[in-house]
């Protein structure tokens, strides 16, 4: 079989993940890595999990076992309603999907409003997984770039403009405004409200992806976009993978009803729904309360991590570069003031013995060349030292 | 917002799966539902799975919880390796894909050979999940009657025929060939052979979804398509959800190297990867040897309900209906000779308190209007009988 002459056109378009394909080559032994966006394992609550998967199978085993509704599980979404109205969010259970990890949530926003060529505004930098969904739907991809008080507004609304004249609008602008990945940068309020302005000037979606929200490590609380929302211009996902464990693969998303009416019918042919077991369970840790003592200690245990790279950056590279400060999260991101190329500088890193992510993998116009993520979540203390060190070595040749 | 001005074209010609509304609406208290498609809740492994969880808990819990490869667990891939290498089928580790169910493996065979109004094969009747998949990639669906053998292969020839001479030939042939979900047939030996010459001459994939494969109450076994397959005509998928618990979403597809290594590439974008929990679940269920017992158990259950069902049929439907007898599988495909119509009467039935599924729901061109598929699997015995005779109360008016 010619299997070229068989494929769809969104798939012939696709190359695999760059970031997981960088990461499968980059692991040897006693390699440094900075280039992961994993939470550490060290903060997965395995006994209360362990203790919450016990409690229901025995009392409810019948049902989590069994197929289970495509919106998902009652109680989780109670749960989920709750919290995103403590968050401001006003909702209803109608507005709630629960969904197989942030990624899906993602992949559904697109199959509900994507035709192949529609114009969908993503940050310089973002998220690979998601433009790797966006391009998936052949959506056309404009690059708006980030500061360190998040996504320009400026440039968004000349591009907005200039498409109001043409007629025809991007479907959705995409934005991870808390402790952004890959920049750690946060959207100050004052831009969460121009954006939101410009959202209901020009009837435009925003998908607010916001995993991070809950790792605040210091600075004042910022309420989600979504919270902002008057007008149902905003999709909103969050995720159990960074405060829980992602291996569970649960998260969430609030939208108009409408909307997300539409996504269960787009869910039902994707999986039917999100394993009921596992729902089950993060439905049992938090309604025992738990995620609050819980969050309390991985925060503690992030922000010393956090700390301790921004020392070593300080100390290593004052002089030749600059970097954000994120209150949260797990990313700095870090650009070289020489421009050095952090694409070709790469494998001096492994060799190095030490690797992060280059910011060109981020960036949908290849911008950003003389950036690189660095993530202190899964390292060691004394690795994240070590590791910034080695990078100074390299980049200071 | 006006939503309907944003959706895209696939969505906007997309209902929600018209059984699971139906459902919805039939659920009172007290009513017999013959219309489920689920397994049985009493066959659920509980303890075993429980002692699983425990163990990969203990011994691997920082794997397990964490984000883990697109392609699946490496010993859950090996088990289904050995698996399919007993069932005849040729396969290297590079041919399995580990899915979040089988719902998945179609979206994904979709998401990576599909272009809108591309046309697929798919039995006259056929699963509706998979019909939902299909047309949410905006398929073209022809198709083609099952009689007591299977799949009419003249009729399908012809087609193929046809279209050969206008030089565009359908995708694939969608096939549940083992106990068809929802009339019960199983494909013979001989039309098998056939139809894998046929795939090979006009060069045409088969897609064989078989979950009910294990689930064979009485007759020989039949080797699955894809163990006849030389050319790469053939990508099977198949599935835990019936003979483990469908609560933990684990199934898997085998197909073509360079096919699975695409549909890794459209799961990134899913749903990064099926849940590393339940996957080292059932990877040490299958380990630990525990299938084929629970398989002996399982198979007397549903056998005893299969044969009690079809009893009562004949009891109460000898003159005024045709049936199947399913060797395996959970379902009969009943017809009704005087052709009434099984969806005008559907509401009959509800105030009688049994429910079927009508014939319609499942066939493309709206035809077997006067057949119904009924369910034993989740019945007690005593109202698969009592089912029945309702039933037949309704019928014989």
């Amino acid at each position: 079989m010619n299997f070229e002459l068989l494929y769809s056109d969104r798939i012939k378009q696709l190359s695999p993940s760059p970031i997981r394909e960088l990461l499968k080559i980059a692991v040897k032994p006693g390699i440094i890595s900075l280039a992961g966006g994993n939470p550490s394992p060290d903060t997965f609550p395995v006994k209360e999990l362990k203790d919450c998967f016990l409690k229901v199978l025995e009392k409810d085993w019948k049902r989590i076992l069994q197929y289970s509704p495509t919106e998902g599980n009652t109680d989780l979404i109670e749960i989920i309603k709750q919290y995103s109205r403590n968050q401001g969010i006003n909702c209803e259970t109608e507005n709630i999907l629960i969904t197989s990890g942030s990624q899906q949530g993602m992949d559904l926003v697109c199959k509900v409003l994507l035709n192949p060529g529609d114009e969908v505004i993503v940050e310089l930098p973002s998220y690979p997984g998601s433009i790797h969904t966006l391009k998936s739907y052949q959506a056309k991809l404009t690059g708006v770039p980030v500061d360190q008080e998040g996504i320009d507004i400026d440039i968004l609304e000349d591009i907005l403009k200039d498409r109001q004249k043409t007629g025809i609008l991007p479907k959705f602008i995409y934005l991870i405004p808390t402790f952004q990945n890959p920049s750690g940068v946060t959207l100050t309020e004052t831009r969460r409200n121009s954006i939101i302005k410009l959202a209901e000037k020009y009837g435009i979606l925003i998908v607010e992806d916001d995993p991070y929200n809950a790792l605040r490590y210091d600075g004042e609380n910022i309420k989600p976009i979504k919270a902002l929302d008057r007008n149902e211009n905003v999709i909103y996902m969050s995720s159990f993978s960074k405060t829980f464990c992602p291996g569970v693969r649960v998260a969430w998303v609030v939208g108009p009803k409408d909307l997300i009416r539409k996504m269960v019918i787009g869910k039902q042919g994707a999986d039917l729904h999100t394993s009921s077991l596992n729902q089950a369970i993060v439905a049992e840790y938090c309604r025992n309360n738990l995620m609050e003592n819980h969050l309390k200690d991985i925060l503690s245990y992030y922000k010393e991590k956090r700390d301790i790279m921004l020392e070593s950056i300080e100390r290593h590279f004052k002089n030749v570069a600059t970097w954000t400060k994120p209150q949260g999260g797990f990313f700095v991101w870090m650009s070289l003031d020489k421009k050095e190329n952090t694409d070709e500088l790469f494998s001096k890193a492994v060799e190095k013995g030490v690797i992060y992510v280059p910011g060109s993998s981020f960036c949908v116009d290849g911008s950003n060349k003389n950036s690189m993520r660095l993530s202190f979540a899964t390292v060691s203390n004394e690795n994240i030292k070590k590791g910034i060190q080695l990078l100074s070595e390299i980049f200071s040749l």
